[in-house]
């Protein structure tokens, strides 16, 4: 049942599936059964079922030795064949890796307060979604439990690990179950912090608990697992596409923004197309251009440099130069949201070049939300970009912030930034079209 | 051709229409032609043709003194009324008055940088596009000439006495030509600051150069004339409802957003529907209730002390406290753009304390912009409504602003900000909808 790479290894060293084996890598030794795999995983990775019932995967190319504990009688490997065949069989093979972080999607009314409170327990989920076990072999644990209000750029880097780790453990996909309020900062921040992505991550939440009857939580989950077997190799947020409880849509990581407080469609692909729909029957369709698995791509890493001095200011009539000024003297970046096609009212010109001059980087973004900012139009942009102002093209404000702690993360040369925050990185700046398009 | 409280006053003194007469009121002494009127406008001015050729209005109970200078002979009288009674035929009477603020809408490329610059005149407002005579008569003046970008509470004041004196005059209605960028605001500072308002107030810009071919400026003033003419008795926006230069939609001035950086349909409805749609043939039809013109309102002014000391404060992740912290010590209200239904991270906790306990009063907004704030439902929103924060209910964060700089300015009672920030005062609070609506 292992193919290519991984069935050379098992080969050449004579171990066979259902064999217990003690397998040592640079950083652990442990033991476990050797599980079957599909073609539909990849063969960079065999699959250990530890002792305590967690299956994991381990690179082969991380494996230092290998030694047989024990072989499975024939009888006992019959039985463990067919039923785990079985779920192969349902599920398609391979297993989808959730990780919890907190939010609404693991939160349950507090009847006495009435307050929606955190209860995450992942083993509840897969109570809850006895359907989720069709669809997939489900790992799932909460590395932690946290209104995503409070999530902080460390809080991306430590989930970003976490999927780096079960990408490694040969997770065909990860789902991560996440707070709305600010799911789309982290969809961005684990967009560039991932590098050499060649899996899924999927990030989901709900709107709704899960103990409220118009809860989103079960079809926003089934359906982000559903994303998670697919060959798509990005960052995507998976949410309802409509306010019934009939589709989803899978978003692009950094080209997605929360657009209303409590529908459940809130979730919105800005400034282009969602990558694609996952159907009331369950199918996953791609709509749109998407990066997918293959089989040349280097090891997944992260990238978790990321510049924590970085702002957002918005621009608004009668806001004070001294905010500015402020910022200015603390921070490393500033991200304007700018009014229109990127533009801030003159009183902030002085303390943008005293920014610009000091090394600062100052990216344009408009509040307008959607649209491209585009600075050569009137006098007021064309005096910003003279003076080093980056245009932010067609980037979401927040989005253009969370790169910009990513980018300040990799360089000081403010050249070198203004170069990568111009590059598309990962589709969070789009061609451009056609101005009356 | 005059009725009611100004037939009367006529009558009484012996007046006919053409009379060339010399009015004195409080503030000053002119001279001009008793212009006829029609049932379409009110019955509570004159309206003089001055020696300039400019019409004006004047309210006949700021009337002290009205003198005949000369008693038009009948056959001029013939000749002006065959004229003048065509006009009004034509245009339904009245005439509106343009006031010029600067922006797109005032602009021309200029071919030499390419950049789009202010070249506003009036004047050159009725040779482009004599369609408008057709609608109506028109009075046009420029009282400044900025970029929107630049505009500052107090230009909404100088466009707010602006409007009082046009409808005193006795304009049928005032359309403010202003540039796309802060339209909203301005909008929504009118709104607040215009008292018993019984005519219409249409803002108007445009997204491209009146000499680009693609331009949105005829078709946007020519419907916000239109719009100016009905029996709105609201500040409204008019601009472009489709990509096409087919129809234009009429907003509410506290319930628009600028929701595009280049799109002639860039200006969006937010949490309503548009008050009304000037159609392709261009007729206005409402579709949702709106204030209508009414004899019993009392006389139109601007309440205009607008407290600056106000900003907008968009929370991420990795905000810094010291950031609001200094907002507490240089403001006295910050409007927050909180995250989903109404959240800030934890670490804004102690700083939005110590803006509380100093009196500084802090409204709760969402950057989804859609939807309602519901501080109930988690517990960070019921923590921060323990606090004090007052629920921005289903407002436009900008819009909270501008309103909260008008509240400001009427008290310093934090218990009668918190009463009048929560009170519908012009369509810019909604009515709470069931949850699934």
């Amino acid at each position: 049942m292992y193919w290519g790479r991984a069935k050379e290894f098992l080969e050449e060293r004579g171990f066979n599936v259902w064999d217990y084996v003690e397998v040592s890598t640079e950083r652990q030794v442990f033991r476990g059964v050797i599980m079957p795999r599909t073609q539909l995983g990849d063969d960079q990775h065999l699959v250990i079922k530890l002792d305590n019932g967690y299956n994991i995967g381990v690179r082969i190319s991380r494996i230092k030795e290998m030694k047989l504990i024990k072989r499975e009688k024939k009888k006992r490997l019959k039985k463990e064949e067919k039923k785990y065949g079985k779920t192969i069989h349902e599920t398609g093979g391979g297993y989808v890796s959730i990780v919890g972080t907190g939010g609404t999607i693991a939160s349950k009314i507090d009847y006495e307060t009435g307050a929606v409170k955190p209860s995450f327990k992942v083993s509840d989920i897969l109570k809850r979604i006895p359907e989720l076990r069709e669809i997939s072999e489900i790992k799932a644990e909460e590395i932690m439990n946290i209104p995503s209000e409070d999530m902080e750029p460390r809080n991306w880097v430590k989930i970003g690990e976490k999927v780096i780790q079960e990408i490694e453990g040969g997770a065909e996909g990860v789902v991560i179950a996440h707070g709305t309020d600010t799911m789309s900062y982290t969809s961005a921040a684990l967009s560039f912090m991932i590098q050499d992505l060649n899996d899924p991550v999927v990030l989901v939440g709900s709107q709704r608990s899960s103990d409220r009857p118009s809860s989103d939580s079960d079809l926003n989950l089934m359906s982000s697992v559903r994303v998670a077997k697919t060959d798509l190799a990005e960052v995507a947020v998976v949410m309802h596409g409509s306010i019934s409880d009939d589709f989803c849509l899978i978003h692009r990581g950094t080209r997605v923004r929360k657009m209303h407080t409590s529908r459940r469609d809130a979730f919105k692909t800005i400034n282009d197309s969602p990558i694609g729909i996952v159907t009331e029957k369950g199918e996953v369709k791609f709509l749109s251009n998407y990066k997918k698995r293959s089989d040349s791509r280097g090891e997944t890493w992260l990238d978790k440099e990321m510049e924590e001095r970085v702002s957002l200011f918005k621009v608004h009539p009668g806001v004070s130069p001294e905010f500015l000024d402020f910022l200015v003297d603390k921070q490393r970046g500033i991200v304007i949201e700018g009014t229109g096609m990127g533009h801030v009212p003159k009183n902030l010109l002085d303390p943008l070049k005293r920014a610009l001059d000091s090394g600062i980087a100052v990216v344009m973004t408009s509040q307008c939300i959607h649209g491209r900012v585009n600075m050569n139009v009137y006098s007021r942009g064309r005096e910003l970009l003279k003076m080093g102002v980056i245009p932010g093209e067609d980037m979401i404000p927040e989005v253009a912030m969370v790169k910009l702690m990513y980018v300040l993360g990799k360089t000081e040369d403010l050249r070198e930034v203004r170069k990568l925050m111009l590059t598309n990185m990962r589709g969070e700046i789009g061609k451009r079209s056609p101005i009356n398009a």
